[in-house]
């Protein structure tokens, strides 16, 4: 199988232990994240970012393949006992593709919303170690114990230390694809950090719990520095961007909004059934939650904006004409005065004949440029032939300035109308 | 308005003529053209291929913002009767917006398909003129005669020439954005040619109906020869691709299925009032038009792969899961013998228990590198100083050898349990 | 040995085979490349082409890496004993990189203009051969026979065939590097065809004289034929861009005057003792010929703008300070008539106190878009699992139509100081 | 006057105002750029990285081109009074095509090596001042005060604050190509910073002297940000590399020699009588000097690399064939312990009969990421529509994170005869 990616060029998976990639991508499973999209609700402020998790399953996957016939020949150097078997090359190549399966619509935003909802990633599992799955199927034709390898390694964990950390940690093949994939995507071209000389830059260090990936101090520092950095840009301009943030804490006010009326008896016509269980917070089974995706989302909210609760439509018909909220930073305001504000914000939008529940929020977006792992078998270290390993922070000028305080970004959202008032409450 | 784009990079519509876009944009025709993505099922062979006709829609804009940006200076310097007016200028952003309007599900894929479907211009039309859409209201805002105008500079008609024809013509907007981004996001680097020096190299040049973009031949030539190479690439590698092919043919395939069972009153759980007044061959009403998108079609999709119709249920399901239709290509053989060929291939699907209405085809695509237009006042002319006007063709020589014959691809397509059957009627 | 590359990334060669390259880089031999520019004066018309040999040969050795990475297995499968040894890896990155090693001042330029000047190629041959160069030596030390396996392969003469080919051929990596490299640093991006598309579509194929290259023809059409449109859009473009050419009919007028001017006994103050003895047709030493670069040509540019000899200084000042030549273009003229108008040019020269053996000029450029070899072993053929191998003009649409006749530029040169009166007689 | 380039595409200068640089273009001055590399040495180390500072000086006066666009509007909306005149256009343009004029041959290199050397920016305004060169003579002819005005705004001086502040300053049009043509032609991507967005981002800020250069808040600190990561990244990874620090210090090791033996009355064959003069620390003519360029250097080197005295002869060969110093890095070591360590290594040179004046050396390279201007009217401010404008550190995250501190590599360098020594008195 060889493929066209806006992204990487030319993408094949040939080798035997890659055929596992094309039986996977033909699975309803993994076909489904052609309709989930990777960045959810930010193509409304970053028109081209339509990307869809699928997509990026088979950019991840890619990146594995590169990164195996990258480590491989190191490993093997190692020794005998440390070499790569063609089954660990093919569970890492499924957990790559395979990793995000468990996304429901609109990627993340799903799953912090609803009664009892569970993360995408247990969801991932067991879609993984469910027998009626084809996903299951096709791993269990190849190996009747490679669902719950590659379940454990989605998970990051395997007996091989450094191809855990490639499929789950700091370097992971999922983040690998998703800056440069984001990046391109939403034409924010900070995030296109410097993949091969990444790659060309890893080494295989021993630690405690056998070799570890680690950095080459002679050449590899730049590559690292300026992977974290697209991160740390991509944050800040296009996960953390206010539209973004507004129009996800819309959805959240319209699923909220769902979940109270569900739980108080209202019935909500045009709701599917999948989506109707979610809002009650009931157990649902792996065929139910596959049948949501993010058409039947937006097949919702197109139900809702005609609700005859009022609410409910009003909300879900901002969404569908972006006529999003606004936002106000308090980036330059005390923090301690957060609650009091959200409190006045909320009496605004009362005043206004809103209700605050679903119309008045406190958005608090935080992420760290470089986190040290606080496990030490994980912290990410710097080798080369002359000195002992040194902590990426303590080899890097730069990561050694930005590590150890978050970038937050705090911001109060409500409807437009009620712009002026709040600005009003903001001034000095 | 400031936006990010992968293609264009940075987009902004700043002036106020250009105002007439952001309002636009933000209506729910429009917003309606983020849920029908560009490429139909292209993304089934290309998976980066996933950008709706939204994104297009705002990269057509921008290429018509560039196009007067570079032609206005010119027509000054015509004389004041040939100035573009502010208001010129507000019709072509809109025009150049809502060129798509029309567009059914899955693009060009849907108009073709059921009895008394109307071409997407109609529809674009319909919505531009019927007064209850939003782009009526937002158009008519701004002056009560601007519908009719830019219903009809949709069509190619304006008393400007070289602006109708920058709205419909060889180098439209339309076909600007859409090489760029086709060629952008499958991966398929082929179609990127010059945008710069091809804006750069046009000119107004005196015909029989107005002034007409013409070439500057001193610099432009190898501007407009990539160009259309680059539509030629697109055509041979993504349009007419063997995959892409293979899936329109079976959506047709579901969509005739459709149509049969509805036309003998057979009901079919799950599928949209829309869908099925467009399958009877009702007239629908531009509200049920555009209730149509990607999203219900996949839905639809979804529940025709459980409908106790086997062949609608089959048919459906492996669009779901692409398991496509195989191909096999008649390129060398003679094209006399092609409807013999399809018969056979008939045969062999009806002998393994197919019915050959829905499961045996034959494909033809054909597209000219290059079309002189039939109308000489729309003949492509290079000029320079030193020279009278000469048709592109003449002064090309990448475009003289090129034009005046067609590339042509034609091909049986047919289920995959059959193809050992159809390759061994056309071996020698 | 790893470096960063503006046109391929990273360019490495790491493994024992590819070490020969990073020895012979640092010969003087090799390091003269850095002082000659690889499109000699084309950078007076793009002033970003000023990348020098060095940067290409070290270009073509990282393609020919390339090449062995994806003919190799291709090799291997074919039997032992079509299995490429070390040496022939080794022998293969050798002759790419030092193909161009007689290049002398400014690259092409040089070699057609003095008397018994003899081609680069030989002058490559005696370097390789001559036993005090230190290429000779290093290629020595790895094995007796090398330079002179080396110094055949350079030649295109080798007992596999294929590798023959890739050093010099249709495919070359002289070109597949020249052609990316002159399109990124001329900024005319024409020229970026897509490499790794073509090196995946390479195929070997049996042939007269064991296998050859040959063209996936299920997949690799448009790599092949984006590689032949961008050589002949960088032909169109670059090499034959009026303002290159023109300077390159300026600086043989240069060295035709130094030659006669010698050949008269006339001294030239300032001229190297290298330079005299080629302009005296004399037999030069290599490492004489080694002598002269960009450096020497341009210091000896300068020493002739101050010369007595008012023609010689003359035309070195033009040059010198960009004052280049004008052209007429005679391409919609009757070829018939070409001598006629340049007898009229030299008399309007004449007539203006020039001499027209150094200021009138007929200039006549051509290439082939695609020529089919006349030798039937070396025709390109494309290769798929139905069919018979096709020769590429018969495969493909565009080569098709391509194929067979040459582009020709055909101009009149002539100082500015005649350019009104040159365009009166071409006027009808 | 349009020309392509590999790092802006488009390049034209086609106003009125504009016409000014492709006049000076064709000066011997200007036109002697080419024969100066931009990076000096740096080739030794990318080998792409050969550009001109003829080509960086076109970049440049293109992204002034494109400043004056963005910023002339603004200029008018503050108010006729601030308007920008056709003459401060043609100034700016000038200045920043002519900025680098005085440089001497390998850039930077030269100045600080022989004995009363003048820094380039005094020998630029010699050049622009000095009736003899045809620079003077085309500025003079469009006005007489007019090579006046472009010395002193080549120094950063004019009445128009913020355009002094483009043409010398935090974000100068020198700096906004170097940055974008280095990191392209090195293949080091990590320069390549947001231009497009930088220009859009520039506000015009009352302050102390007129209006200056700001930053827009709400969209523009991520460009900002970019821009000087990718200063500090492309100081890391080309300005400080290891090879280019080594060449540099080899290079004035061979000038130190030169200088001495002048001075000792040693003859020194071959060397021109400018190199000779300034070796004396003669005054030399605005003549002389631009007699020098890279050409007459390397050439130098060359007769060098055959002298007579064996410490000169050496050094210039090993430049020659790029055999250059090695490098030991202090970075982890107590910048207080240098000295001692220098001390030692000279200790190693001399016992292995080197030198140590030529041959042993403390290299200390030092950047800060970003720095504070100490005059308070051209500290850069982000400015928005709620806030008070705020300086850059404080209203920028990764800015208040990165700046204050500079960043230091701190190298031995020594022959490679003696790493194995050196190396082993680093050893703990």
């Amino acid at each position: 199988m060889i493929l066209r990616d806006p992204v990487h060029g030319l993408v094949a998976f040939e080798r035997p232990e890659e055929q596992v990639v094309p039986a996977l991508m033909d699975t309803p499973e993994v076909q489904r994240l052609r309709r989930i999209r990777a960045l959810g609700v930010a193509s409304l402020a970053f028109p081209g970012a339509e990307h869809s998790r699928f997509a990026h399953a088979v950019g991840a996957a890619h990146v594995m393949v590169r990164f195996l016939a990258r480590v491989a020949p190191m490993a093997r150097a190692l020794g005998a006992d440390q070499s790569l078997r063609p089954s660990d090359a093919s569970d890492a190549l499924a957990a790559a593709l395979v990793h995000d399966l468990g996304h429901g619509p609109l990627s993340h935003l799903f799953e912090d919303v609803f009664p009892n909802a569970r993360a995408h990633e247990l969801w991932t599992s067991d879609l993984v170690l469910d027998p009626d799955t084809q996903v299951h199927r096709v791993l269990r034709a190849i190996d009747d114990d490679m669902p719950a390898r590659v379940e454990r390694l989605v998970h990051g964990v395997h007996p091989v230390t450094y191809l855990a950390r490639a499929v789950s940690g700091t370097f992971d093949v999922d983040r690998c694809d998703y800056l440069l994939r984001d990046s391109y995507m939403s034409g924010v071209r900070y995030g296109l950090y410097d993949l091969d000389w990444l790659l060309r830059s890893l080494r295989l260090a021993p630690g405690p719990r056998g070799f570890s990936l680690a950095i080459d101090g002679s050449r590899g520092l730049p590559a690292v520095e300026g992977y974290f950095l697209a991160r740390m840009f991509m944050y800040q301009q296009v996960y953390f961007h206010k539209a973004t943030r507004a129009a996800e804490v819309m959805i959240r006010a319209v699923f909220a909004r769902v979940a109270d009326l569900v739980r108080d008896g209202v019935p909500i016509f045009g709701t599917s059934p999948a989506l109707l269980a979610m809002a009650r917070g009931d157990v649902v089974s792996t065929g139910t939650y596959l049948a949501m995706d993010d058409n039947t989302l937006w097949a919702a909210l197109d139900q809702w904006s005609t609700s005859t609760d009022a609410v409910l439509s009003n909300l879900a018909r901002r969404v569908i004409v972006r006529a999003l909220f606004k936002t106000a930073s308090l980036d330059d305001a005390d923090p301690a005065l957060d609650d009091e504000r959200l409190s006045a914000v909320q009496n605004i939008v009362r005043a206004h004949g809103f209700d605050p529940r679903y119309h008045a929020f406190l958005d608090v977006a935080e992420v760290y440029p470089y986190e040290r792992s606080p496990d030490i078998s994980e912290v990410l270290h710097v080798v080369d032939d002359r000195r002992p390993p040194r902590p990426l922070e303590s080899a890097s000028f730069l990561i050694g300035r930005l590590h150890g305080a978050p970038f937050v970004r705090r911001r109060l959202v409500f409807p437009p109308e009620v712009r002026d008032k709040v600005l009003a409450i903001l001034s000095p």
